[in-house]
């Protein structure tokens, strides 16, 4: 087992999991802030120069885990692992975000999904991307194709 | 504070943190195994088709943190926060594998470059990439850019 520590919360205009955009095609676009701890602030030396963070955080409000549940992308259960769900084993979750700009312990960003007070556990710089035609979205790229052929058919 | 099992472990040719590539321009090409715990197989359901998966773990063998650090990529010191340095607050690891195929609980991934052993947390589909022009590198650009003039000019 592994003890976690919040390193700072997320300041974000959602206050609850309703107002977070979701779905194929979703887009994220919401401004906030990363605040980190005081005694973090050293950490984030340089971390302006990245265009895109990783940010690693945690589910407070999750309870519990599913190791299959249907995502509100699909009409279809899906392992948790091939999903963002919220109830994993351990509730982690990933977010990709934009680097607005840092004025001390504070990282204004772009593109959260998370709720307001979310704990963040780590930031880390996005370093790659996988090429675009080397990438396959499984059950997700299904779903988004699915519903566009539906939408084309009305 | 908040408490993490592993899911599994990470099956990997590295048993030692010199063996993995390091530095400007490092490639992983390693391949392994992701071994998931039986009770959570039924988590997996689906993976297979995603070209890319996201693998959060944790730095079992790494001792406390250091909030600024010279990184292997690098002669000048960068906060944590902008580094993949295994001492950090939190000891999380992200790494981004690509999938060779399932068998049971047994997931055959290419591109590790985390040690034979090493406790995995979570894992989820990798979904989107940062389209390459809108990325940038900061610290890690500038060495690199660096360690390339070096490079033409001798």
């Amino acid at each position: 087992m592994f003890t976690m520590t919040p390193i700072g919360f997320v300041r974000s205009p959602y206050s609850d999991t309703t107002q977070v955009p979701k779905g194929v095609g979703a887009r994220h676009e919401a401004e906030g802030t990363l605040e980190i701890a005081p005694e973090f602030e050293a950490g984030l030396k340089d971390i302006e120069g990245f265009s895109h963070l990783f940010v690693i955080w945690c589910f407070d409000r999750s309870e519990g885990y599913e190791l299959e549940g249907v995502p509100p992308t699909d009409d279809r259960p899906h392992g948790v692992f091939s999903t963002r769900s919220p109830r994993r084993p351990n509730p982690i979750g990933l977010s990709v975000v934009e680097v607005l700009g840092r004025e001390g312990r504070n990282v204004r960003v772009r593109g959260l999904d998370m709720l307001d007070g979310t704990p963040i556990l780590d930031i880390k710089p996005y370093m790659s991307s996988v090429p675009p035609e080397k990438l396959r979205l499984g059950w997700f790229g299904e779903a988004e194709a699915r519903r566009a052929a539906e939408a084309k058919s009305k």
